[in-house]
Parts: structure tokens; sequence; C-alpha cells
């Protein structure tokens, strides 16, 4: 019971982080306040609706959740009312995004799971749920989407859902482990941050002929 | 009787000028005859599509509407073949976007409330039944989306959909509604385009760090 | 029987072939091993994906496909790893490439027939399992796509379709059928790829103004 709220509560400012992250890139790109509150929308409800697509939970989850619209609308306009003022937290905003990280992938994972899809895919679909959202925004405002060159992103989530599975083989309680893997996830990604930890990448010098 | 064969009539415009302004955005971009043919279907089917897929209303409805189907490539081949004289008719064509603005805003909205949504998610389908086909169509031409930087768009949409919620809480009858709607947007858009009336911009100068 | 495990080994080495299409791409933009990861993922399966979502066939069915993923993996990771070593083969991947946009043509086919779609939704239903994981993997690494400008690409996908109603209007056997349009996409591909075919394009020098 007490978890089921604080799960509610981090959901929250989870879709409230993605929200402002959303309205600063496209702040960056001179959208007007629409376009503005479009891919705040975009990047905070992006990941949840093609989860929900792909399996077939359909109508997908924001058209039945006024409080996820509520809170996106109220995080976007802050974005724009407060600009300079938030800026000074960004450090806040990367925590909240980084625990949204860490929350949607489990919220991702469970959804999967009630649908009885192998591990694999519990762990994919968790992954798309925590950064399809940041995708969707990237595409939307023509860049190469920032997921597929930054820092450690999708790979912390994709580590924290291993974890997830280990634990509960283990038989662990299915809350604690939650609570560890968000954890892990949002430590993941923040120690990557702070080392600049990123994959080494791959090159090819001729073009392809395909 | 008479309402339906009339929004029938607008629909077919409708879906021919998205159509038109689809196939004009693609050879602009020199894109092949195929290439046109595609961005045109993808900017008229685009927003009904998107609706469908996210309320669930599957198969989608342009696999089950040839008359759709027959009207882009209709649409689409005319462009190709009176390119030039068909630029003379830039403001017709205007309109019919305009009106196909409209009246695909009525639609997305009657098909969310047979679905028994909130207002705030009907209006909000409406818009994207609206609006979607032109993103779509900038998204696969590689431009950042127009409706997100030029006169209100979107907004007359909302706008148009909001009215509407009102004249039926005052009981005015369906049909009348509908028809004052699809006008007040057509209107909307028009006086925006030709008061070159926009939404102010944000601007934030510094990089985010999320 | 021995057809639908000939048609199996295709359809693994079209998903092979695919994925390591989109491995390069996304190489020559020097994503991060997970980012070409995904940029394979989204190559292979994108048009089975939009089609399942389309005509409503949830879950998608890479999600109920063990074999696909695996596939894609090592595909990818070969990718990696054989990076100059399999520039070699680009003839052979070619040929992979072109005998899986027959394949997939005639699976996309197959499976909208078993709804009863009409024909001209059979064969757009085909064309877009063909084509959209390449239109994906444009989008996602921010290129006009491909398809839209190169040889004769979804045209030959179109025509192997309408030949393939043809054969089974004159009751030729069906996987007799399915053999010879498959061969007739991948040579119509090859023929337009080794004398450079392409359709004219259409040019407009004004801007459009809607």
């Amino acid at each position: 019971m007490f978890n089921t709220s604080f799960l509610h509560i981090i959901d929250i400012l989870g879709t409230f982080s993605f929200a402002v992250s959303g309205a600063f890139f496209a702040m960056e790109k001179k959208l007007d306040p629409f376009g503005v509150l479009i891919i705040s929308f975009a990047t905070a409800i992006g990941g949840g609706t093609l989860r929900d697509v792909l399996i077939g939970n359909l109508p997908v989850g924001w058209l039945k959740n006024e409080t996820a619209i509520i809170t996106i609308f109220i995080a976007a306009i802050c974005s724009m009312i407060f600009d300079g003022w938030l800026k000074k937290f960004n450090r806040t905003l990367f925590l909240f995004d980084a625990l949204g990280l860490g929350l949607f992938t489990i919220v991702g994972i469970e959804i999967a799971m009630e649908q009885q899809f192998s591990m694999g895919v519990c762990i994919a679909l968790g992954t798309i749920t925590a950064s399809f959202g940041g995708v969707l925004r990237d595409v939307l405002l023509n860049n190469v989407p920032l997921v597929f060159r930054k820092e450690i992103y999708a790979l912390a989530s994709i580590t924290g859902g291993l974890f997830y599975f280990l634990l509960r083989r283990i038989n662990m309680d299915e809350n604690i482990a939650k609570i560890i893997c968000i954890l892990l996830i949002f430590i993941i990604r923040l120690v990557a941050v702070k080392y600049k930890l990123a994959l080494p990448v791959f090159y090819t010098k001729q073009k392809t002929s395909i």
C-alpha cells in the first residue's frame, strides 16, 4: 500500500522531469509555446505509448490517466515561465531524470510481465518505456537521438532490468527488488555521467553500398 | 442524412488537400514519384492513423476505406502532372487545408467521444487527427515540423474543439455545432495567416545539461 | 511442409540482412554499440511492426518470436566485430537484402490476406512490411529516407505483389506463386541497381505557401 503510493509519487516526478527535459530542448530550438508543450508531452509519454501500442494495451495509458496530462502541462508551463530560474536546478532535474529512467524501466517490466512475456522481451519493453520518449523528442526536433551516442543510458536500464529478474529468481520480496533496481539504474546513470563513461565507438570508413 | 454526405464531401476535399500539400513538399525535396505518393499518403492519413492506433480502433481507418486511398492517389498524381498549374491555386488549396483542419478536428473528437473519453482527451485526439499528418510529412522529409513554429495551427484546432464542447453543453443541435466549429477553426486559421499571428517564442541561451 | 521451412530460412536470412544493413548505416554515423544494436533492430523489425500495429495484430510479431531477436543480436554483433571483413561481402549482403525485400513483401501480403483485406490494401501492407524498416532506420539516423530517392525499391515490391495476385487468379499453386514473386522482386531490384534505373524526378521551383 505504502509502496504503491511511493511508486506513484516517483512516477509523477519522473513524468514531470521528462516533461521539463523535453520543454528545455524545445525552447533551445525556439519553438513557440504550443510546440514546447507538444515536445514536452511527447518526451514524457512517448515510451509508455510505444510499449502500450506494441503489446496491444489500448487505448494507451495516458488517454486514461488525467494525472499524467496535468503533470505534463504544469511541467511545460513552469519550464517556460521559470526558464532561467530552473536552470540553476539542473542537478535536481538530472536526478529526477535518472530516477525516472529507473522507475519507468520497472513500470515497463511489470506491465510486460503481467502479459507473460519472456525475460528478454520484458527487459526490452522496460527499456523502451524508459528511453523512447527521449528518442521521439530528438526525432521531432530533427536531431540524431542522444540516447544513441551519449553516456550509458539505455544500458543502465537494461542492467537494472536483468538485476530485477535475478533478485526475483532468488525469491526476494517484489517491492524491495523494485526499489533496489530503481536505485541501481539511478546510480549507474549518475556514475556514468560523473566519470563520462561511454561505450567505445566503432567506425567504418567506406560507404556501405546496400 | 444531408449532413452526413455534406461532411463526407468535405472529408474527401480535406483528404485531397492534405495529400496535395504533402505532394508539393515532397516535390520540393526532389523525391521520385513513388516518394511523392508516399509522402502524400502519410500527410493525408497520418493523423487519423495515430488516433486509431492510440485508442485501439484497429485495423486503422484507411485500410477499410477505399475512397480515401483513391482520393490520395488522384491528388498525388494531379500534383505531379499539373505542377505549375496547381500553384496558381495556392489560395484555393490553402482554403481546403484550413477546411480540412476544421473537419478532421471534429471527426477526431466524434470518434473519441464514442469511446467515452474525457473532454480534454477528446480535444487532444481531435487535434492529433488534424495535425499529425503534417508532423509525419515533416519528419519523413527531415524538417523540424512546421506545426511547431508556424502561425497558429494546432491552437485553432484546440480552440474549435473547446467551443464544440461549449455548444454541446448549452444543448445546441449536434450537427449545427459541428458546422459552427469547423467554420470557427477555418476562420481562426485564415485570420492567423492573413495577419501573421503567432505565439511569442521563448528562448534559452545556455545548453541544457540533462 | 518443405516450403514452410524454406520460407522460414529465407525469413531468417532476410532479417539477418536487414539487421546488418542497419548496423552498417549506424556505424557510419559513429553510434556506440548500443545505438548500433537498436538501429539494427529497428531496421529488421520496423516493417513487420508497423504492419501489425496498423491491422491490430497485437502484441506485434517480434515480441512472440525469439528467433528474430536472436538473429538480429548475432547480426549486429557480427557487423561490429567483422566490420572490414563483411565489407568484402557487400554483394552477398545486397543479395540477401533484395531477397529480404521479396520475402517480406509476400509475408506481409499473406498476413493481410488472412484478414480479408482488398487486393490494394494487401499489396500496400506487403510493401510496408518490406520497406518501412529502412524508412525507420533513416528517420532515426536523421537522413531523408533512401527509399524515397534511390533506385526502384518499393516499386519492385509493389510489382511483385500485383504479380502474385495475378498468378493466384489463374489458379497457380500458392507456394509456387510465392517463390516466383519473391524471385521477381529480387530480379527487378538487381536489374534496377545494375542499370541504375530510377523513376524520373519532378521539380517545383517556388516555395509552396501552404
